[in-house]
């Protein structure tokens, strides 16, 4: 499609093509892409989940972020649950771990989706589906036509078939029906656009293929990056511990948003904010011109906590992080004193006129009433004290006072 | 299992196991079929045959026939026909010739094949099934768990597939589901022991693994090997033309039979004769010390003829085939003779006494009334005539009066 003979693109669609098109790995194929946009009719968009459920975490949400958009652009998604394959359980019987799922935990874990989903998708114009509905009816003979449209040769150039098979390592025949599978999901539900991650790109492409054959317009296949983790080199997991979870709590968010470089923001805003490429070019220009990198960073971290715990969570969640940060930070090289005790517990109030912390006990009182006197074992678990009855036991303890006033007190059985 | 371990075969057991084991190409587990058979309870017997059920010829009934000894020793066959991925057609698309069977068509089969093989078999123990009976009730998702019991690279270890893997010929994902649909029969009908050609025996062995994973006992596998034609060199096939089609005219398979050579025919009596091992020792014995093969080979054809066209039936063939072999054999020396016509034929009494073949006409015409005349255009179309009032027209003619008066006859135009 070249645009010699296409009219040129409305400013609107332009704009559609753009932010479509934005953070996607890969769009096969583009032009066709436009064509389909081009006829202002709804398009029907499809993005396949696994059955099992997971916690959400940022790095799903590219994929569903990118639903939203093909949304607000008024178009229909469908979230469509892979529950077929996930009824049969691994028959291979090699993957104990992977029993069949009953009916009643599939309903279950969809809940748990849209318990999840509905913080980015619009309820209203959201379609869950489940290819059980298709497949559950369907017989061996239909499966047995669906898998003469392929070929062994190409179903072992996908790469993890090839890999593999190369080291001798088993392939089950159920393992090459299953991309068959998704593909015809995709003949079932006429998709016009089908996203997912790039390591779904073969499964998405033998979707078109089928739909071809079934004598349907090849779906435009969208494949989304894998999203990086907090350190900016790993893909996001939750085994890596690189992640941010969307049911974590705002102030934890927060502070985990905050952590990661001036580049990685950019990534994150570019596949996770909901703001307009313009504003994301503005943003740029300003921190190019000498603006603080960490108030754009404040927007993203607001922004997202917002979007997983409600208007005015994520501002709140940035007071609690700057009045910490405030607190001032632990120092490296914080003296230490030893006590001793006849083995009951010393009174703080004591132990901080012993530590030369504060001057004198009613000092150190009236500092513990105000909330200035923090207690741990590490710099990690510092935490308020406000009775004055505290007592320490033996051991190693982190006394601060005030901003910036540290000290290791140990105390020992004299 | 060692004969160390278990008590001696009685007789009987020896001698059924011998001619079991007769002309097979292979028994896989020999000490498997020999431990079944001990257990002393009738053995499900299955074989497969194709839905589009072809016309028999006397290689088909090699695999009927050891079919049949089974029944004769008391266990229970299954002529199973292979409907369900018959009445799939072919998924690929590629071959426009082999459309989905219809029930009714594959109805109309199973007559035209049991009319056939209850010459053979015994309709009284032959059980005829169909596998869409279990497949055709099966979902797509039972077809997967069969899948799953098989690996990729297993199947490409197949001959045929290795090669077209190897040169680049495709291999749709559905024909890796046949051997599976094949194996699965084995697992629904309990088999105990599968027969097949050689060219099955890869499928053959995929039910054994099937069943071993449904906790059944693996079923014993026999293959036969596939018969040479009259020929003795190539396999026997419609298409190579060196067949005995069971349903042609007893003349025909008598005159056929005949004409293999001593050594086919020895291998014709393992594979196709219901005689006894020990009558087929004997009968080589007499060869060997002098007896005419012909005579034998009379006892091969008569047996077949009569188990095709009803008793009396082979010994009426051989006595029509002996009249036509002692009417003699047209000698390769025969005289000729040119006759001149001013353009109309010649009066086949005259002919034959032109050509010195009768002494007169009234000769002629005697012998003419006695049908000891035939004319033809050669050896093999020589034909009785018995009106006096036959001529004969331009061109080349053979004459032959009584058995040994020949004689080649040129009428042109003088």
């Amino acid at each position: 499609m070249s645009n010699s003979v296409s009219p040129p693109l409305s400013a609107a669609l332009a704009e559609q093509l753009a932010e479509l098109n934005r953070g996607t790995a890969e769009v096969l194929v583009g032009a066709e892409l436009e064509r389909k946009l081009r006829r202002g009719k709804p398009l029907r968009i499809k993005a396949g989940f696994d059955p099992t459920a997971p916690d959400l975490h940022l790095g799903h949400t590219v994929l569903i972020n990118k639903m939203r958009q093909f949304q607000q652009y008024g178009h229909e998604v469908t979230f469509l649950i892979g529950d077929f394959t996930g009824m049969i359980g691994d028959p291979s019987g090699r993957n104990a771990t992977r029993p069949p799922l009953t009916r009643e935990q599939i309903e279950a874990n969809a809940s748990t989706y849209r318990q999840q989903i509905f913080k980015i998708l619009d309820p209203e114009r959201t379609r869950i589906d489940f290819n059980s509905r298709w497949f559950g009816a369907m017989n061996a003979a239909g499966l047995i036509e669906i898998a003469a449209q392929h070929t062994v040769a190409r179903m072992l150039e996908r790469d993890d078939f090839a890999k593999r098979y190369k080291a001798n390592q088993p392939i089950a025949i159920h393992e090459f029906l299953y991309p068959l599978v998704q593909g015809y999901d995709s003949v079932a539900l006429k998709s016009d656009v089908e996203l997912g991650g790039t390591d779904q790109k073969f499964n998405l492409l033998v979707g078109r293929q089928l739909q071809e054959h079934h004598g349907q317009e090849p779906q435009v296949v969208i494949t989304m990056p894998l999203l990086e983790g907090l350190d900016g080199v790993n893909k996001m997991s939750k085994s890596l511990g690189n992640y941010v979870g969307i049911d974590e709590p705002a102030d934890a968010q927060f502070g985990k948003l905050m952590s990661i470089s001036d580049e990685l923001m950019w990534r994150y805003f570019e596949l996770l904010s909901f703001r307009p490429l313009g504003e994301l070019a503005r943003m740029r220009r300003a921190v190019a011109d000498g603006g603080n990198p960490r108030d754009v960073k404040f927007e993203l971290a607001i922004e997202l906590v917002d979007r997983f715990h409600g208007h005015g969570s994520g501002s709140a969640a940035r007071d609690t992080f700057v009045a910490r940060f405030q607190q001032g930070v632990v120092p490296d090289d914080i003296g230490s004193v030893t006590l001793t005790t006849d083995g009951a517990p010393l009174r703080l109030a004591n132990v901080l006129k012993s530590a030369g912390l504060v001057p004198s006990t009613s000092d150190a009182n009236r500092m513990i009433d105000q909330g200035a006197v923090r207690v741990g074992a590490t710099a990690e678990s510092l935490e308020k004290l406000r009775g004055r009855d505290h007592a320490l036991a033996e051991g190693k303890h982190l006394l601060q006072v005030g901003k910036h006033r540290f000290k290791w007190v140990e105390i020992k059985r004299g």
